[in-house]
């Protein structure tokens, strides 16, 4: 028996051994397809994360190991020439001891593989619609992965000055105080810093990394990134393994913005990559702070930058940074985008299953269940038969 | 033969001796009710302002010496109780000897009398319409006043850290260089420093006081202030004589901010009296900017404040705080109210005047003057008699 041309047993056993709970085959082939779909495309893929909202993560890797021709994976939303680059991008990739290999070494490491539809799944990400995370490697306390809905990121310059370090090191302490969780990352000057403070205060802090979870970058940063998969939560959306690229720092930015209530510059150069981050929060509408200094300081410079462009607010204490966040909470966030894709993951191509058990597996109440059911059906995504609800699958050749 | 019961021949040669240029008795007697007037009310009084823009000047103290009863002032803008309270406040002061003293000391100090109508009354002052100066006193340069119609004013804490007085040196010798004249208000710290910047960059400064140009304040800056008038201007709506207090350094605030094409704080505390001067600046609807700062020094936590409030842009150099001023140039600002006020300035009760007579008086085009007489003439304010206008005087008791 196969797994998508993959030996089932393996796969299913390196599935079950990086994920929680109790797994039926469906669920098994989902998150299988989507550990591979973590490597296959690049972080932010937006054609990826098209196909994988179409048909569904184990559908849509199905067409690529069955080699469907592009004109099989285009349409209204997708152009032939489109799909074939795409193919172009993912199909060298597509090597069964290297997907296997993902998993195993993420097994090794303890990492857990996070899909869209866990309970677990930051709701932030939502956002980020078709350029959202594919899935989600964590090492760390599964806590502190909750603490994302009540999280602040807090970003800047790696090249930080004594006072940059030291305005990070108050508002770090200052919002884990007031009952944040600190989201940085990782990197020398502020972000280290970031994440030191909020370890030192007992507090939960998360890092996202460019490269895999088994890889700490930067090295110098070994024994942070140690201490906070003990105390707190590393994460990817790279398989194990993958090495971090400029590329990829930019698009882990986006996570950080996403997965935050609110993301505050702390120190950044003119063109400092933590800008991109405030940029990443700006696009997904969410609050962005900016914490001034002298104007003398070249580290400052980006900051007043993001003021006087309006992309932030200008912000001087830990206090102002919770006021950022003031009043969005996980309540407030909007759960359409969020349903839609828990939905679509509950359901089979092939099996049929009722709202009640559709609705057990995705975590939404009936109600909501029925409800996104009868949408997508309106769409054409779902079907409803005899007995219960199927999701369309990749298409098939004519 | 009296001009509002003072000695005429006395009262006429000291309002020549601060005056320039060739006066008719009409202008004498607007001169001297104007620096009457400077020293009857407080600054800022809004009762003055009303009754010099409806009677005019001369007429409006007219009604005072006369004795006029407060019913006679009042009117729909003005209710009797209002009349009466103004009164009250203006009466005791209202001194012959005083008020020649006042003229007396300027001609010792070659002091200046400026009067609305005067070609160099500064432009911007028409923003504050009828909380606008009802005359202004001035000691330096002619070119130095000229200047204010392309100055920034430059402001801040009197506690002021080397960081502060640093920035405001560069700010200050940036905003020379690029041709504007700067604006302040000769306190200790960033003031004190911007106008020396401008001094040793040879530019143009000015400085408004909130005592009489005669006693320079604080006395510590007497050599400061001494250089000011000899290579820029030192100005107050006061006479001289009097001393500054807390009221009158409020309202100088709004002088420095009025006159100005933009106002910049460099540094303040939160509650800096510089913070005020940036109030009334967006009272007028100029723009304000603040340098940001440590935010670990109190020096910087006004100017966080103004940008968090909306009520400042941030701006940390000379280019961006010239940016602010960028395109408002002398000829954009709105002349309305000060036709207005110029064409009844060039207006007598008595003396029937043609428009061009008028014209050349206020210093208004033909075309101008005519329109705003038309627009005049519908408000009651002047009147076409068979050998030209006149304006209305002060009431007669019925």
């Amino acid at each position: 028996m196969t797994m998508f041309g993959f030996k089932e047993a393996e796969a299913a056993q390196l599935v079950r051994a990086v994920s929680p709970g109790e797994l039926d085959r469906d669920q098994i082939e989902n998150r299988f397809a989507r550990a591979a779909w973590s490597g296959l495309a690049e972080p932010g893929d937006g054609v990826a994360g098209l196909l994988v909202e179409r048909f569904g993560a184990a559908s849509a890797l199905a067409a690529l190991v069955e080699h469907q021709p592009a004109e099989t994976l285009a349409g209204d939303d997708l152009s032939v020439a489109d799909a074939r680059q795409a193919l172009d991008r993912w199909m060298p990739r597509l090597n069964q001891a290297t997907i296997l290999q993902w998993l195993r070494q993420a097994a090794r490491y303890g990492a857990q593989l996070r899909v869209p539809g866990d309970e677990s799944w930051p709701i932030g990400f939502a956002d980020l619609q078709r350029h959202g995370p594919l899935a989600l490697w964590t090492r760390g306390r599964e806590e502190s992965l909750a603490a994302l809905s009540r999280s602040i990121a807090l970003v800047g310059a790696r090249a930080a000055t004594g006072y940059g370090e030291h305005v990070t090191m108050e508002a770090s302490a200052g919002l884990v105080d007031r009952g944040f969780a600190i989201v940085s990352g990782a990197a020398y000057g502020i972000d280290g810093m970031a994440h030191r403070a909020a370890l030192a205060s007992r507090g939960d802090t998360i890092a996202f990394l460019a490269g895999g979870v088994d890889r700490f970058y930067p090295s110098g940063h070994d024994a942070l990134l140690t201490r906070i998969v003990e105390h707190g939560l590393v994460a990817s959306e790279l398989p194990c393994g993958s090495a971090p690229t400029r590329w990829r720092f930019l698009q882990r930015n986006r996570l950080i913005a996403a997965s935050s209530l609110a993301t505050v510059v702390l120190e950044a150069g003119w063109r400092s990559g933590s800008l991109n981050t405030a940029h990443h929060a700006n696009d997904a509408g969410k609050p962005v702070g900016a914490v001034p200094g002298p104007v003398t300081s070249a580290a400052s410079a980006g900051c007043h930058r993001l003021v006087r462009d309006g992309r932030a607010i200008l912000v001087t204490t830990a206090e102002e940074m919770a006021e950022l966040a003031g009043g969005i909470g996980v309540d407030d966030v909007e759960f359409a985008p969020r349903e839609n894709t828990r939905v679509l993951d509950a359901l089979s191509t092939r099996v049929p299953r009722s709202p009640d058990d559709v609705a057990a597996r995705s975590g939404l109440t009936v109600a909501e269940t029925q409800s996104e059911l009868a949408r997508l059906e309106v769409e054409g995504i779902v079907r409803a038969r005899e007995r219960g609800w199927t999701k369309r699958g990749a298409p098939r050749e004519p």
